[in-house]
């Protein structure tokens, strides 16, 4: 029964019988874990962060700003519903079911600009686990103006082919509007009605449970980084109290977003409230209308291009001439460079560029190498910068110093990318899970989206472990994040984020980019030991202060009994000293 | 310059004017971490971990005792040719370009069976890599039977679609053979000729680098866990000693192999030469001359198919009833238990499978994970065995204590999976690295593949910290290794090993292999800390006897002067008391 083919040894004829193609679909259904669904509640998170992802990427893209709302609602044990719905452009019809049910499918992977997807695989992923177990479709709903119907879609994944397969298409009314909570429970303001925009829906195996790599934790990092989004988070859980990962106290809110605090004193940008039993709702509204700068587009850079692919790219070359080549398919490279290189290679600027032999790449190869070229454009990065990131800290951490970096843009690989870091010297008292004998906690960022798993594979942490902290007043257990009460925020943006898997949890180490994390953490840790030293010397201070100040009774007492002054004079006495002393600055 | 479409907000149209397909080998290419090739030194070791994996795994399909060379050689500084050649069955002309030239193509990832290579990547990333790198072609050369020709053919990657382009084909006349060096530097005995065979040649940019992370390392413990393997290993570096990756000793054996042991004392498993300048040659001899038994394909066992996939295999099932289905592709499914499972799930056992609505599904699923079955065939598992991982570590550790433990198979999401451990107790000063003050030294491996990279995200690595250690007597600091002179061989068996990426480094951290590796570690954990707690009950045994020995003449001469003895009976005194003292068992 065990075996369907024989047992029997084989031989390169019928080896050859048993190879065929493998479907990229199939691959990554065997290796979800791959994908960030290899257990029921990271496959939550996954799922709610593609969505997001690729909600916030197409408003950005079409100028918008976002207002989305996520709602996770759970219809039995081990299952639930996740809806994303945006008030982006909308979706083209015809484009719908490739995006949501095909792998390998977008915009993004070809052009080198930063966005929060970049690999065409997530959302249909997702789809393809929802698929995988429960059986169930992703329904889209999409409209691209006002005044057109809307498009209800539900595809499926067919996994041997890596193409969507329709179940239904119908033309519909739209719907999607948007609404605010305030803390007090009530609705805020009149419904926001979106004119366009996307709606996706997918039912999977899941499990919900609070916490650092919860949903909720998910949404509320996004709102810190991506000030200008408007984000509505509903969760609904399922009556029945007896689900292993639920906490009873359902009808009250998360305990890790107080709803206590008034309005006014979350600076307007949250509002939290209790809704039916189960049902927890938070509205994240927008702290600036600005739109960030959208990012550019830009051509490769000479310098990060290997010799295969400068290969292929003068083998697809539109251009007449090498020079024009050179020119026109790279960055910082202007026509007279081009020129330079092609003789440096030995190469005649004028060949056509489609029928460069091998040895003659590999000239055109090294002489680009020698040549000294101006570093990528940066105008394709997107920095949060250095206020955003204070502010973001200062609403979320209760603290005693603050400060953020953002470094100036550098290169991997040729690769431009950016390194933003914050850094939050917390009270410990008024912050669950941060103390002195805590390891300090780390928030990671790679293009606006937060990273809540494989923290200890990614480049973020090793670099953070890699600093010396103790000189900068922290104490550090060998190869093991600093001890202390502090945040650190850490983002990194470029138009290519090496992650180091599909799931895009955790940066890969290359030197440049450790390199750059470093720099910037050294920035904080130097700012960190002012402020400790600083305030090391005023509380020093202080107890001097206060220890002499118990001697000046009995100083006035002596100068009283040897002076002979009277009990006025000798109250007299003990006030001056008392002034003297505050004015006195007592270095320690 | 920077951009190439303008930087206006975009439109649904014009965003669906963007959306197209990205091809895997697109894909691979920009995210070439994933594959293991993220620096130069460990694009090396890929490269020939790829192509030994390709060579054991037919081989062993074909029933042939496996003889490999591995050949490394520099080129330039930064350039190097790997060469792997194998006795194997051979590859039939038609297949050789789309095994060496394709991604995701294979015959290994449809069935449930054990072997190194299971996903159809590997080889090809490596061609791919090199291409990328150098711009050069994977050769290959193969042979299917004596007195055929050969066939030399030279593919590229065409990374746009995925597909093989073939540069060069032609019939030429078949040479491998092998030759095995002894350990003066001489021919042992005489060469090896292959019949059949393949030999795939790559050339990339890459470093060499001497160390745990090295080739030589590889090469070392493939021979440990495949005894039944002979290796002849190569490595040439490039005269120039400039090299910033090579230690001048060119002319001197690795030191981490140690040349100067006689051929007799390596158990006739090993042998090592010094060659010409720059060269060194090591053969791996085998060590047994059985086969480890072929393993068997499996069909899936039904408690680890999920709805989706259910689902699907019923929509592709040949059998004619529903009864029959689940008997025919299901393992331990007989057809009284596949009648049962209908009448469960309220299903007409002879329905037509292919026509199974979506509820009923659901139902049939439900009965599935209801109903007991047998735990999933074993014999598609080979486990290197207790006797041979012992074997392994006596000839590589020099220790005080041994021991293995192979577990009995056990089940990830209805993958059939073995854990295998070993243990050695080594003598610190015998073996450079270890030490009672230095974390134990981890072996890991999967279907007898060492993996060398991302210790810090496997399954494995976790297990190892996860225990107790201080129950065994071993120290072990907070969320670490623990410390002491132990070498760990840990080794995990099975048709599906989750690997953390494309990679094949480290092990996905499931639930069920956490804990099989748990329990494993702590079975060996017991026997150590017996070992220990004897040696350490010894020790303070023999410090008693000489704290009393020390007293035994003074006792003597006491006895002497109370008892008026001779000095002939005051040595006959201490000669007495020192018999008594070594036939005494002192209780510690």
């Amino acid at each position: 029964m065990a075996k369907k083919n024989g047992g029997g040894p084989a031989t390169a004829e019928s080896m050859a019988q048993q190879q065929r193609d493998i479907s990229v679909s199939e691959f990554f259904l065997k290796n979800r874990h791959l994908l960030g669904f290899d257990s029921p509640r990271r496959a939550l998170l996954t799922a709610v962060k593609e969505a997001v992802d690729n909600s916030l990427d197409a408003c950005e893209e079409a100028g918008l700003l976002p207002e989305l709302s996520v709602d996770v609602e759970q219809l039995a044990e081990n299952r639930f519903r996740v809806t994303v719905t945006d008030n982006g452009p909308g979706i083209v019809r015809q484009q719908i079911p490739k995006i949501f049910a095909k792998l390998l499918y977008g915009s993004k992977f070809h052009r080198l600009r930063m966005s929060r997807g970049q690999q065409g695989i997530g959302i249909s992923a997702a789809g393809m686990y929802g698929q995988l177990t429960t059986g169930a479709a992703t329904r889209i709903l999409s409209r691209i103006k006002k005044g057109k119907m809307a498009h209800a879609i539900a595809v499926q994944i067919d996994t041997r082919q890596n193409k969507p397969a329709i179940l239904s298409d119908e033309e519909v009314a739209w719907r999607p509007t948007f609404q605010a909570v305030d803390a007090a429970g009530q609705p805020d303001g009149e419904p926001a009605v979106a004119n366009h925009g996307t709606s996706v829906s997918i039912e999977m195996e899941a499990a919900y449970q609070r916490g650092r790599q919860s949903v909720d934790e998910f949404v509320k990092q996004c709102a810190i980084v991506n000030p200008h989004l408007t984000l509505h988070y509903r969760l609904t859980l399922a009556a029945k109290p007896d689900t292993g990962n639920l906490k009873p106290e359902t009808k009250q809110t998360s305990s890790e977003t107080p709803s206590s605090v008034p309005k006014s004193q979350v600076s307007g940008l949250r509002s939290q409230v209790s809704l039916p039993a189960g049902q927890t709702a938070v509205t994240y509204l927008r702290a600036v209308k600005d739109m960030p700068a959208i990012p550019q587009e830009i051509m490769p850079h000479p310098h990060g291009v290997e010799l295969g692919l400068l290969m292929q790219m003068l083998k697809d070359s539109t251009s007449r001439t090498l020079r024009a080549a050179l020119a026109n398919d790279f960055s910082r490279m202007s026509d007279r460079t081009a020129r330079e290189i092609c003789e440096r290679a030995g190469l005649n600027p004028k060949a056509n560029p489609t029928r460069i032999a091998h040895q003659e790449s590999e000239a055109l190869y090294k002489a680009i190498q020698d040549t000294k070229l101006m570093r990528p454009p940066t105008d394709c990065l997107s920095p949060i910068g250095e206020a955003q990131i204070l502010a973001g800290l200062q609403k979320e951490i209760k603290a005693d110093f603050y400060t953020a970096v953002t470094r100036e843009p550098a290169v991997y690989r040729g690769n431009p990318f950016q390194i933003e870091i914050g850094l939050a010297y917390a009270r410990p008292q008024e912050n669950e899970g941060l103390g002195n004998e805590e390891p300090v906690r780390v928030l990671r960022f790679a293009n606006r989206v937060p990273l809540l798993y494989q923290a200890g594979a990614c480049a973020i942490t090793k670099a953070v472990i890699g600093v010396n902290w103790k000189n900068y007043s922290l104490s550090q257990p060998k190869d093991a994040l600093p001890l202390g009460p502090v945040v650190l925020l850490l983002h990194m943006a470029s138009v290519w984020v090496p992650f180091t898997s599909e799931s895009k949890d955790a940066i890969a180490g290359y030197a440049e980019i450790i390199d750059e994390l470093t720099l910037g953490l050294q920035e904080c840790g130097r700012r960190l030991a002012v402020f400790l030293h600083k305030r090391h010397r005023a509380l020093e201070a202080e107890r001097k202060r206060s220890y002499i100040e118990l001697y000046i009774p009995h100083l006035a007492r002596g100068l009283k009994d040897i002076l002979k002054l009277s009990d006025k004079e000798e109250d007299k006495v003990v006030r001056d000293l008392k002034k003297m002393l505050e004015k006195t600055h007592l270095d320690v």
